[in-house]
């Protein structure tokens, strides 16, 4: 057990390696701390799965052993991580009532300080200081900070670093250019973001870290490019859900606020060109009679466009309607979405979109998460719907939605784990959509 | 007892009048229903309150009298009313475990069919239909049928006519207008609310009552008010939190939709003039060449603008912070608030605003329940916010907000039922905060 090789992937194991896997799982469940030990120190991958796609961690929570428990995760292993009904290990733990190591997986399951859910684009660690952007002189000051860093982006493209691990489960990070790099571009849209907040606590920000996106579109991206190595302007979408979590959130905030100020350079109650101000965060029109200088109104400010996805699920809650629009790619299923409208709230958009896309009744709404969605600058509301009604009427309109249907938990289980006999699968984790529909999966658990 | 005296407002009750009050209290305290029907029929309002604020319901919500509270009930008693100390009969019926009067009272609070809360704007009773908005033909025939209803605007204020029975808690309603007397203004902006429809679960509307909202703006208002009796343009806030909650979910969808069109006439992306189409639900732009026949993007729709309203409560749990604008009516306080920007989630703008206007850090954050606020475009997105610390932040923004402290639970009671010593209040039930707050004092209350 000293010859240490590469820890293997999880997936396909046969012979001697297997017969190693069985003991990890067998020394899980029996909660022998010090084999475990030895096994994760050896040939075998922390996250190895056995036939029904079960772990040790899920072994040692169906056992109750809370040493066992401590081990993985210090050896990092993955507490998000199902078996092929589509349960976690704290599904498991919380079924045969192990309730410390419930708890012990609760608390580690949840990135959010906050205790919220684990929503991609809803990470942002940033302090956006919004009273400091209209100081026209902190801004300016700030921008020439030698610790002050900025993104950039050619065309609504993040400029990104690959990540050097090979073993990562994330493929970029957003790349930190210095002040130098940037000072001949003073001319460009730049958005104060916020800084990287230190003491959480402390209101005094003067020596944490300043980051600002700038607008690079139309300058030859090799001057970047070489400058930094591993370097490259990736294409938005789906490209960015291969950020690092913890840059997500910050790219959501700076590309949204760029897509704005890319499609609203004109003042709409008038037409005149507008002066950017505040950071970023404002456009103001520059004829000085216009009525955008008076009154109540939204027309000087960046637009956050809500849109409802919501779960519909019928009435005796043993299945829910996934669809595809043509612009999915093949295979993939979801949940129902739309844009709200003015004057509705939530739950009417969730009627309103429901009925339309399927003639289908809901009525009571329980709201789930939300998380931005940046392209261009969606906020998604997550719900589940309860149907009253299960008739699905035939499509209107294809070009919206090209296929729609009723699925039972197990089917969607396979989706969710890529195990569907017809290769439907759902939205990935950094999909709202995959979050409402983990949580519908986890409370109609039958282990 | 057969004289039938008009019935008396319920406050200030002396003499004969107070007596006649006792017995009907305790008729409905003791479940002696023949008597309590007579005491009604009689001198006595259904909703009059003793001294300490209680009303026949809630003494019958007490000792659990079902008949009573039916008979309460059909009499038309107001069930939302709170006693002194914040609660509602509901309330009382919980606290005393009588949970067939609990049933009753929690169906009849509900005004709302989906079972959410009675939100002001948030009862808009029509189908939206928004598939029809690409028929032109449907559009425009559907605009000249004689079942067809306009209601008007002119600068944004709403036509109405007063609503006739004086005992009405409720002063105006939307005055639905003839086709007829709106032929002339054809060229005007007209937006297609939507249907009455009369059979939920029949998608069959062509017998429907099609609704429209026409600006006539810059038109005579006297050609309109000398036709409709009792009916004015009414200034639309406050005004129009006295509208008849039937209609004010119709005026938020018109007036926010409206508001839109009155501050967007041209094209953000290239400053061009555009053209109102679908129904009044999009602006095109009138220049072929322009980047917004292209691409994913928001410019041609209208926008609705997400802001988080919350309450902030203590780590205790017996105090909350409330906090007054410069613009608010003097003595009037409210949770704090602010506009969601691109890339936050509803718990970001939580955090952000509540520290930015307090320095207090909220962690766990709990959504309340939405409602639009059409002044110019909002969707409020109500929460309650869990503080982890106390220390309020000398003001900095004064303009902003002028004065904000944490308050206790009797204190809030007090704003509430328009007894403090101080004369502070809160807004009233047709605002989302005035919900909010209810919520939490109920959750904390103490019989
Ligand atoms: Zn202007
Ligand atoms: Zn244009």
């Amino acid at each position: 057990m000293n010859s240490e090789p590469e820890p293997k992937s999880p997936a396909f194991s046969t012979g001697i390696q297997k017969n190693f896997e069985d003991q990890l799982f067998e020394s899980a469940a029996s909660g022998n701390v010090a084999d475990l030990k030895v096994y994760l120190k050896g040939a075998v991958n922390v996250d190895v799965k056995n036939d029904h796609g079960w772990t040790a961690l899920m072994f040692a929570a169906r056992t109750g052993q809370v040493d066992v428990i401590k081990a993985l995760l210090e050896a990092g292993c993955d507490v998000t991580t199902m078996n092929s009904t589509g349960q976690t290990a704290m599904d498991i733990a919380l079924f045969w009532n192990q309730k410390e190591c419930a708890r012990i997986l609760q608390h580690n399951a949840k990135i959010n300080p906050d205790g919220s859910l684990w929503n991609y684009f809803s990470l942002n660690p940033l302090n956006r200081c919004a009273d400091k952007r209209k100081d026209k002189t902190w801004i300016s000051e700030t921008m020439q900070k030698s610790t002050t860093k900025y993104i950039l982006f050619s065309e609504l493209k993040p400029f990104v670093t690959k990540c050097k691990e090979k073993n990562k489960s994330w493929k970029y990070t957003l790349c930190q250019v210095d002040v130098n790099d940037v000072k001949s571009y003073s001319e460009n849209i730049c958005i104060f973001l916020g800084v990287m907040t230190k003491n959480k606590n402390s209101p005094d920000i003067s020596n944490d870290q300043a980051l600002f996106a700038l607008d690079v579109t139309g300058v030859d991206e090799k001057i970047f490019t070489d400058k930094y190595e591993d370097s490259l302007f990736l294409t938005p979408y789906p490209g960015a859900l291969q950020l690092e979590p913890s840059v997500a959130g910050i790219f959501a905030e700076a590309r949204s606020m760029l897509a704005w100020h890319d499609r609203y350079s004109f003042c709409p109650t008038c037409g005149s060109s507008t002066t950017v101000d505040e950071g970023g965060f404002k456009r103001v029109c520059d004829n000085k009679e216009c009525r955008s200088h008076n009154g109540v109104h939204n027309t000087c400010h960046p637009r956050a466009d809500p849109s409802v996805i919501m779960l519909v699920v019928s009435p005796d809650g043993k299945q829910c309607i996934l669809g595809r629009k043509k612009t999915f790619p093949a295979k993939m299923l979801s949940c129902l979405a739309g844009f709200m409208e003015p004057g509705e709230t939530i739950e009417d958009t969730c009627h309103r979109e429901t009925e339309e896309e399927t003639g289908v009744i809901v009525e009571k709404i329980e709201y789930h998460s939300s998380q931005p969605w940046p392209f261009p600058a969606s906020l998604m509301l997550g719900c589940i719907a309860y149907a009253t009604t299960t008739k699905i009427k035939d499509l209107v309109d294809e070009d919206e939605l090209e296929y729609v249907k009723w699925f039972t938990r197990p089917e969607v289980v396979q989706m969710m784990t890529h195990q569907h006999p017809q290769g439907f699968f759902i939205p990935p984790k950094q999909a709202i959509a995959h979050q409402i529909i983990k949580t519908w999966i986890h409370r109609s658990a039958n282990l």
